[in-house]
């Protein structure tokens, strides 16, 4: 059967990402897109790379209504806007998919990092956090998923192998860099071309919102609380994000040799992980929804080096909501999702 | 029935767009794939973005011997290397598709513009001239495509309507740009980054290669001579390539509406030229076999302007080496070429 | 003496400019800088590269009323809004430099490629043209100068010795490429680093209003009508233009070596224009106040050809803008401009 | 007095970056430039933004001889080569100023990180390591300078308040960021626009030869040794220079704003090294001298975080050269040392 899916907010770059992967699916249609500012106009005007795809298909208004009796809806809507959305359409509809923030950490966390109270706190246990890879059996048993944030992913995906397996402290260093259109479509100063451009530039130093979701997936992995020091960069390219992950062995014997044996047994059955033995440029995953990784152990130091790296539009985004679409679904993961990169 | 492939000289990035866009290609096996300095190397070495679809393919050496039974084979090699290698293979394969310049032009032509003595004149009539959209009845009808490049497709996708209509004066001009990747993988000072970005840069004047192509193909449209004055940039981007033509109307009554009329009425017919109101970015194409075309006519100055965009290694290069592929094995020409590009 | 200087409009780009190029004036002093919705911000918030040189400055609001008694203002505002402020201004100051589009054209000009009356045309004949290399007594004997906007002064110089000689037809094309600088720093989607950036976009066919400055400069100095067809292109770098023009000759007997004689002896005495034999990369220029000019004469289709590039922001704006001040000044034409640029 | 330099090996970046800033030096006399496989060449053919200041100049050969009785000699060669020339020269000289890391190491040291004998080792303590705001004295009595590399400029300029009050463990993380400039003019696959543009990509994990100069001059600011993990990126930028330092402090009491009097009262007299309370974008020193610092206390993990950038081919490169130039002759040490950066 074919599954019928909206894409709310759909105007942005996730939402585009999900119209190009979605092209190709066999078992899903999209049969609406909506917006907000862009109501009325044509997907091929904001993305002319779609004209193909979708020649006659407009962004609609944002109607709860008009949703009712899909199999599918994915939200791509700013944070913060889909706790207000959810709850009008959860009942009414097969799957909520949610690309944003809103569904990810219980209520007092989301609180504290992001500064509002929850408006929609009741749907959360109905809410399964979408990283695959740690938690299939959780998301294939739910109804609907928060897709994991971007720098999240890249670095629990890197880290996750040493809490699983014991081997280092809770406490974390995560250096990122991010291309700029996981800033979005949105304009600001920030992304201006002029100014982004031959620059990179750390943010929200100590306080990104991401920080929780690191936590939260290394402390459910590790079985023991985990905190993490999360620095953010923008660099000047479009799509690509790397996670330089630090973290202190709690015992002696460790050799990256014996690290990258735990890391390709973790990720043994997993096909949108690949272990590396080089460090992997961003470049790799160009247009995929493939995160690689790869881990050193310092002998000088004392300290283990981890490594991953994805893109942020597909498997840190898009891509990752479409593979939790899969498993809900109960489809084939990887349908419509590419493991080979757009190298150069 | 699935044929056998092969890619000479696949390790540049001809090679690999071959290798990324026959991954997805159900009736097409690559079997094997060679370079010449880089033999022996995994693919995924070169190719990180490569590993999932070719987790074991490595670069074999150049052996004419071993494609011997193979339905296809895809010459990837530097210009003026197909010359020698086609003699020693075009009788013991199905289809020989050549993606370098050697078979576009008539011998002497071909010394008029790249210098050399074409080695293997008696070859020329078996290749068929690969702009598909010009020329589909005789490709189909030959076993043997010499790919177009990547700005004379650019160049004579935009300017074939004019001429087929007989609307303009036989002398036109092409001001293009493009991408680094058109460069190609091989090192040099003008494709070192700190170089080549931050700056555009004109190239070749008056003397590019191309022109030859723009010229032979134009003339065929229009019946009768047509000269070029073919200037092209590199700008700082990795994908992407813009014709921007120049043409003088043989009579009045031409407005950008009529002109507007005339192109899409010509490519009505064609899945991979999409003709728009707007100038298109070269973005709309990242990606993707599209080649997106628009007209103007100037009542100030009485000119015609055509504009064409595509990538350079789809459209301009492997996505038309495949166009072709299945066109002479008799496949639904589309298979395997995405018309969604990549945005952003 | 020291001359006391105010920027108004000074939180944009050319204002930055200007700033980053008075910091080393010897005899102009930046005592006021206004700007409109960022009055009130220090400079180095916005610039941060400004710090070292202007630590306690500050935007102050738009007045008329502060910048009276001044030497010189330079007018960075956006188009449109000089011709409002500059008669509050202009007799109570010593020299304006305009470097918007409003005293560049005659009020009938401006009115048809700016779509509005204009709203001060008394004062137009108090400002002169400010291409310093076509017009230095001129501009010696004004108070006031309106500089040219980059595009003509890139195509301008690169095709005025053609017109100077009268040895081309009076219609010219113009295709040209800019960086992203010269959209300024206003936001907007075509300036957005996701959209921008690896892409080429044609922009404002056939209706771009330099296009009145290429012809307005070239019919005086060929002393009869000319017109263009310019055709601009968005290219993602920050700074930088090319102007790739196309002229038809009047008689026989041009060569390259010839018109490259001509070029060498029209800007022999000119410190800003080098005349080169290869085609000058943008990056040649970047930082510097230098125009890059070369010229070709195409035997097989008997058009010449001409070249110029700049630094949209230094020659094509603010270091137009500094070479007019030192002019009207009296001052060394060279003071505070660099001709080496930052290479790589 | 006018001094007499000359620039050994002046072809690279450092090279034609030492001939940009030494251009507006009224002190210094650039009276030869020297390269190998250059030689011959015009210095305005390899970097045509030269070619005003030095319209004549020729790279020379390299001779020892050529060289002697110069008060001034900049050695810009690849790493290894100046321990064999140094020994020719430094006899017949009044200064070397090395931007090679062959004297910036104990020859035990330098063996051990770069793999070979040092061929010089007599000459070490001939050279003061001139990283000037951590050792302005000893370079001011010294003749010869061993200028630092870029990243260790970097690093240690934004950690060194820490280690100097004693605030800190001894082991630091330092994940650095660098644009493709750093890594030279040389020609390498990692450097080529397709490969590098559009990428990130952490190199040399744990055995970056910048780290030995990472822990030399924190060791020589703590008193005592202090280990360092440094892992670089290559980021898609031509110029730039980002280190994200983490260190844990060795007892209680910090707070941000502690860290930043700390870091003001540190720098309170270095021209060159500005403290801001924002995140820097390396845009901020592009082009310019200087190095911008912040640094902060994140309570929820206990950890600093310190951030430093620069421009890697001025103050991490020529322009430290030229400073500790202007230190060794005794000049002003700003001289030609611009501190406005370009932006955009």
């Amino acid at each position: 059967m074919t599954y019928r899916a909206a894409i709310i907010g759909g105007s942005g770059y996730t939402g585009a990402e999900l119209l190009r992967l979605l092209s190709t699916h066999p078992d899903i249609d999209v049969v609406q897109v909506t917006a907000d500012s862009n109501a009325g106009a044509a997907v091929a005007s904001l993305y002319p790379s779609l004209a193909a795809a979708y020649p006659g298909l407009e962004y609609g208004p944002m109607d709860p209504a008009a949703v009712a009796g899909l199999d599918l809806v994915f939200l791509a809507m700013p944070h913060g806007a889909s706790q207000g959305f959810a709850p009008q359409v959860i009942d009414r509809v097969g799957h909520v998919v949610d690309l944003g923030a809103d569904f990810r950490l219980p209520a007092a966390e989301y609180t504290r990092w992001y500064g509002d109270d929850h408006t929609a706190p009741e749907l959360l246990d109905r809410f399964a956090y979408g990283l695959v890879e740690l938690g299939r059996p959780e998301i294939a048993a739910a109804d609907h998923v928060a897709v994991p944030g971007c720098y999240p992913t890249a670095a629990n995906l890197a880290l996750a192998p040493l809490f699983a397996a014991g081997l280092v402290e809770p406490t974390v260093i995560v250096d990122a860099m991010s291309g700029l259109s996981g800033a979005g479509r949105g304009l600001k100063v920030a992304s201006h071309f002029s100014e982004a451009d031959e620059s990179v530039s750390a943010y929200s130093l100590l306080t990104h919102r991401h920080t929780a979701e690191i936590e939260q997936v290394l402390t459910k992995v590790a079985g023991k609380p985990v905190t993490a020091l999360f620095t953010p960069h923008l660099v000047p390219m479009i799509r690509g994000m790397q996670a330089t992950c630090h973290a202190v062995p709690v015992g002696a014997g460790l050799s990256t040799e014996s690290l990258l044996a735990t890391y390709r047994e973790f990720y043994a059955d997993e096909p949108f992980v690949v272990v590396v033995d080089d460090p992997p440029p961003t470049k790799a995953a160009t247009g995929a929804n493939t995160c690689l990784v790869t881990v050193r152990f310092d002998e000088r130091t004392g300290r283990v080096l981890a490594l991953g790296v994805l893109d942020n539009l597909v498997k840190g985004a898009s891509g990752g909501a479409v593979q939790n679409a899969n498993v809900v679904l109960g489809l084939p993961e990887g349908t419509a999702l590419p493991t080979v990169g757009m190298w150069p």
